[in-house]
């Protein structure tokens, strides 16, 4: 056995108002709304009647349906708000029709309506993505996957979960938990977030680094085309070449080429041991040397290894009430989860991981959550990261992959930039720009580089974009990791993809969505 | 520490002639070549002149170039054998040229000409397959990638490989073990099969359990288009979320999307513990209770369990002069591996897995690999069948993903049908069918079902086919898990996909090969 390295102690009283999968919007966030550029509306998208109404009424049960005055309804344009904005209050549309199907047929009836139609559609999920790619741009009619929420089917002996595309994350986590089994991924927002949007954007999240991306790990889809036709490829097989793998092409296509309705993914066995570390490090080059050494030790049990900096600690320790679980302060905080079956084992090789990270000067103070509520709260203070920066101010958020070695350099160089254009400097108030940080996946090399202002503006925003996009090329690394391209990055694909590569795209498209209505503006 | 269960001892002596990854031809194979339907010459297609070969000199060199005196060049039609037919000779081809670039401009020359002039080609590894996949149907131009094999970069700290598609898995393996990493995958053919050619196939194999599809390990591809176009994706980020993941496509399009060329994968940390059992079980229920119980008990350190039947050990242990570790035979063996990093940790946990076993009456009796060499042993016990059934007689493979708990039956259908037609009674010999039997990777639902004959003929593939693939469909399984589609399956598609997955996989062909000229006759 061993207990807390050196003289940390994490109790109960240090936590409070864990934040886990919750979401709030930022204050005032409609105050901050960016002048994002806006593309104008395809005039050949047909701009909704009440015969249009009328046909849906036709189709669907009444009280799946917000429709506005404006196209002959009776729903408060409030009620839409939720639908149109999304959650950081960044993008917005103007919808004014919500439909809320409840099965894959009324999926497919909408979309060969408004396939003949011209009407423009954006799928949406549990909404919680950060690059405009689940709202409207202008007036698409929003088709809402959250009332097919149903598990269809769940085998134990395999591990084989097909459920409705609805189904939110941590519901679903919770269903296979039941039986002994976890969701391959996981990630902050999954109090919200849906399988369906999970699958469309290709999420990664803090379990990637064990179990790998949903291109492994999905082993089948039900996708309604604009056409209205379903494509049946639910298998539950793990292992199947009958031809070319097309579900492989909606998985991150951000609802671009068809409505993802129906989801076949594998869930691990549950682990029945679970460790988990905070470490305080004093470079980002022993963040590095940590990390290896971890595979090195933990090997098959490492889960997650995850880092911030010390200005992301500083605003999470604050808004989330939260104290250091450390004796003193550090640059970076590292957090590093082992999950396997045999307890003893487990903490062996943590602990022996531990003990050579603090001999061999790697690590200089630790602690070692003693339960599951400790476990909770050091997880809080890694995903309650965003939400605390959010809270800050006017957050611009990017996410990219990097080579390790030099993942790091690019928080460090946009911080030398804004203070050469007297925009920010490290700890002085007053300034345009608040705060320069980074967190994110080590393991993944995957980092998510913020710059919190007091309010979006181009001044400042000019100072660093398209730079980072720049930066991350030069790297050969990718301006979207995990979050995806949606509206935010459309016109920035060229830094990340070939211009054949971009054609081909193009042709993916033209392809399953010869009318261009799903989601339109978005992804290529 | 615990040695062997019971009084099994595994000794050196009780194994000779290990063939993993061997490669024989079956003895007197082409006269077994069975009459497989063989699909008409597209008229449309061009015949290679003197004129087409003078061209590829002009752009390749000379030494990579074999040509029959029947398109003007000098060598003997013999030198082109092993590449016109399967290694199993139950697929060939009639081409006259084989073209060997070095190159992945090379590559891009030869399929840029070859569409313009309407020349058919087919893109060769290592010719492994077992599909008719590799092999050209007609006169195609055969593209060997066996020239271009070298490792492009290697990257210790994330373990991504980035190298030449025609490097041989085992020699990749080598490579990357010297690195402290291993492939993500590994199979029987590994001496010979190319890692091209495994991501054009999605090769499964013993490590998927583990480490899952080339799906979620393959991160980037190289890939030349029949225009010429080279499709440059060989990212080596684990998170790349811009845009359409085309390269997916290409993993198991079975080189008729375009040319492998380039591949980048990751690479799992190696483990320096490893153990192997055979265990004997008395009823294909106690394979699927022992399953349960592995993963329950190993977790996370679970790399392999495999099966095999009595007919199966008793070809492989008669052709590979191996005797059964164990102390009687049984109806069914397993192969259970674990691989961590606590030699200590792993040994406790398979120990306390084995006793449990025996315990619960659901293995009788098993063995335990003592070092390095047994291990290897019992490996080619499992590796070893597919050789020693070829050597057994002419056998009809089929290779199917079926759900766990119905997965053997189709063995004993299959074998009660051929004795109902009374082609084959169990035990007895003189017969046109000399063995029905099954193997494969539990754990993936994957059975490969073997119908072992006297010679290939009608009279018996006709009691099985179309059968089998009646008999899979019924249970909504695949009918090829792992081997592709090739030109043996290509007429049965729909048995696996629903008329619009087909439609759509070849509306991808059309976009990618509009001329259809890339291993014409197959997949689609």
């Amino acid at each position: 056995m061993f207990a807390f390295i050196r003289s940390s102690v994490v109790t109960h009283s240090l936590f409070a108002g864990a934040v886990q999968g919750s979401k709030v919007r930022a204050p005032g966030a409609s105050a901050l709304l960016r002048h994002y550029h806006k593309p104008s509306r395809t005039a050949s998208f047909k701009t909704l009647t009440k015969d249009d109404l009328e046909h849906f009424k036709s189709i669907l049960p009444a009280e799946t349906i917000l429709a506005t005055p404006a196209v002959g309804g009776s729903s408060d344009p409030i009620e839409l708000e939720g639908f149109n904005a999304d959650w950081l209050n960044k993008y917005r549309g103007n919808s004014q029709l919500v439909l809320r199907p409840k099965t894959t047929q009324e999926v497919s009836d909408i979309l060969k309506y408004c396939n003949a139609q011209g009407i423009a559609v954006v799928p949406q999920g549990g909404n919680t993505g950060l690059v405009g790619g689940s709202v409207p741009v202008h007036d698409e009619v929003i088709l809402s996957l959250r009332n097919m929420s149903r598990v269809r089917n769940y085998d134990e002996l395999s591990g084989v979960l097909v459920c409705d595309a609805g189904c939110v994350l941590e519901e679903l986590g919770n269903y296979v938990g039941e039986r002994d089994h976890i969701m391959p991924l996981d990630l902050g927002a999954k109090g919200s977030c849906h399988i369906g949007g999970n699958v469309a954007t290709n999420a990664g999240g803090i379990r990637f680094l064990r179990y790998g991306s949903l291109h492994g790990s999905v082993l089948g889809l039900e996708v309604v085309l604009p056409d209205g036709t379903i494509l049946d490829n639910l298998s539950t097989l793990r292992k199947d070449n009958t031809g070319y793998d097309l579900k492989q092409l909606f998985i991150g296509s951000e609802g671009s080429l068809g409505v993802i309705t129906g989801v076949s993914v594998i869930t691990p066995q549950r682990s029945s041991a679970v460790n988990v570390t905070v470490l305080g490090v004093t470079s980002y080059e022993n963040v590095q040397r940590a990390f290896v050494l971890a595979r090195k030790r933990c090997g098959e049990i490492l889960s997650a290894y995850e880092f911030w900096d010390a200005t992301c600690m500083g605003a999470v320790l604050h808004h989330q009430s939260l104290k250091n679980p450390l004796s003193a302060e550090f640059p970076f905080y590292v957090l590093i989860e082992t999950s396997g079956s045999n307890k003893d084992h487990d903490d062996e090789k943590m602990g022996g991981l531990l003990e050579e990270l603090l001999e061999e000067g790697i690590v200089e103070d630790g602690a070692l959550a003693q339960d599951d509520s400790q476990i909770a709260r050091m997880w809080t203070m890694r995903e309650g990261i965003p939400e605390s920066l959010g809270k800050t101010g006017a957050t611009y958020k990017y996410d990219v992959s990097i080579p390790i070695p030099v993942l790091y350099d690019i928080v460090g160089d946009i911080a030398k930039r804004l203070e050469s254009a007297q925009l920010y400097k490290p700890g002085e108030s007053g300034l345009p720009v608040k705060l320069v940080c980074g967190y994110g996946h080590i393991g993944d090399g995957n980092l998510h580089l913020n710059i919190v202002a007091e309010k979006f503006e181009d001044r400042v925003a000019d100072i660093f974009e398209p730079y980072v996009y720049e930066w991350v090329k030069s790297h050969r690394g990718s301006i979207s990791a995990e979050h995806g391209v949606g509206l935010m990055k459309r016109d920035h694909l060229e830094y990340s993809k070939s211009p054949e590569m971009i054609a081909y795209m193009k042709r993916m498209k033209e392809v399953f969505d010869p009318k261009g209505i799903l989601n339109p503006y978005k992804v290529v």
